[in-house]
């Protein structure tokens, strides 16, 4: 069964952990797509930072800072405490030691003339991502950097995000790049040729809808033959984790499982989903999205560990009829 | 009283300490310019690595390492240590912790689009350099890499250096980027308005050599009213420290303190230097210098500890006639 993740950090990270952890039993040896998001990506200090990329390499390379959900297992923050000695700025936002390694590696490589997708191969290497089937992907090998216009005018995503805590008010989301950037290799593929595309419980708007966003995407979601499907990242109303209410009020989407799935539109009616797995408190949500002709159903989606994931994985995978 | 100091690393960063001790009792706020050899400077691992004037940066900003000579107190190699696990290669040289601060500003501004000398300065303004007299310049603004032929073909000079230890037979040193470089901004100047300009006991090949490749520097140290004046860094037929005796033996010229005066040559003669310093070990190549128009004397020349230095630094300041 070959299946293609779209995935942003930490939501996408942790489901796709799960994912793999339910084909172990069932499917193993099964081939995974995941296609992350890059438009938070950043140069900062000279180096290359991919925050979603990391993360899913840390997370599914088992040295992911399990509490935080980001970051490094162990880590320390000698040289960020260094370098604000030297007054440069964006001293809000710590690179840490462990991390630097891999934005060095990265920068290095980019810098050596290698695309995004080349250096994520190689990266991954060190985390074993291909023994566990899994291949990593970056949406596109162009630089797509995801900025928030605010009152102030446009800042990057990080700082909006990490800085402000996404408490200034957002009038749009502005993705640089994003008209000349192409899809990476084997992304548009990898959604073609999927048996079931998966959509993790990732921010809508700034991570799927960013990648989404990339020209091609969009069109290949709506001609594969493969069911897409996903998990609401919203729960009672609420975000799960991070500040995706913030981001979806930007768009006039209110922060429910029934609008985000409707804010992706059914396949069937021009959008890009077959079907939408809810959290139990959201029963209601799902009846009405069956009622349209959504495969949609209602369970525990709290992702509490690797066992709570994987079921809920599992549990997705039905609504695509595997 | 003006001084400009031609300098490499270690050896040129503890003499320009122990004159800015000496001057601190005799002619206190006397301005000091320090050229720096920017030769070694690389780009490794996406950062740009300056270790002269890192060296010059930290020894007389308090922060050096003081027995290694180079690199921060108290440092760390937590990155360098990760780094090794992505393949990234030279995992010979070590990237310290408190360093890559360094590096990462330096890198972060000149991706910015500052000068070189722009970004020294900004910093120097952390280790209080101005507070001290001192002007810290790279001795050229555009990249100039020193690399060695060996036999297997060309080499950066780092890996010369500090992988294979100087030990591979070295045919030349090529200075790749010298042809196109000019002094940087103040470069030509401070050796013209100094009062006296002071070549410390550095490597008269790698480091003061390509200080005097650098088009424009050696006709400004021909033109200069001040008088120029060194100090030996053999000692008795052997170098103090570092390799410069397979340097020299690169140039055919013997590892004597002699030898490195007459290579420099008298200004009189077309060469560079009024005077040298040597140690009271070679009190008979003074002898036969001053036979032979030189500003000659023989002192105890070893920079044991900054009093020690301070007293070296009067005495070739004496040469001048200061």
């Amino acid at each position: 069964m070959k299946l293609t993740v779209l995935s942003g950090g930490v939501g996408g990270a942790r489901f796709t952990r799960g994912l793999l952890a339910h084909l172990a039993t069932t499917d193993p040896g099964s081939p995974v797509t995941v296609i992350a998001n890059t438009g938070d990506d950043m140069w900062l200090h000279g180096v290359r930072v991919c925050p979603d990329l990391d993360t899913l390499m840390y997370t599914l390379g088992g040295a992911v800072h399990e509490e935080q959900g980001w970051g490094r297992r162990d880590e320390s923050s000698r040289v960020s405490a260094d370098l604000a000695a030297y007054d440069v700025g964006w001293d809000w936002f710590t690179l840490g030691d462990l991390d630097l390694a891999t934005h060095l590696a990265r920068t290095q490589w980019l810098r050596e003339g290698l695309s995004l997708s080349r250096t994520t191969e190689r990266l991954a290497a060190r985390w074993r991502l291909a023994d566990q089937g899994v291949r990593l992907l970056p949406m596109s090998d162009q630089p797509v950097e995801t900025h928030v216009e605010v009152d102030d005018g446009l800042i990057h995503f990080e700082e909006w995000w990490v800085r402000h805590r996404a408490a200034l008010p957002a009038r749009r989301f502005v993705q640089v790049g994003l008209d000349t950037a192409e899809a990476a290799p084997g992304v548009l593929d990898a959604i073609r040729d999927a048996d079931v595309v998966l959509l993790p419980p990732s921010n809508p708007v700034v991570s799927v809808g960013t990648i989404l966003a990339v020209p091609g995407i969009r069109a290949a979601l709506r001609e594969t033959a493969a069911p897409v499907v996903g998990v609401s990242p919203i729960i009672g109303g609420a975000p799960v984790r991070g500040m995706a209410a913030e981001c979806l009020a930007t768009l006039g989407v209110d922060a429910t499982a029934e609008a985000v799935a409707r804010h992706y539109g059914l396949r069937a009616t021009g959008g890009v989903l077959d079907g939408w797995l809810v959290d139990t408190a959201d029963k209601d949500a799902a009846d009405r999205l069956a009622a349209d002709g959504w495969r949609a159903r209602a369970t525990d989606t709290l992702m509490h560990d690797v066992p709570a994931t994987a079921r809920i994985a599992a549990e997705v995978l039905g609504l695509a009829g595997r």
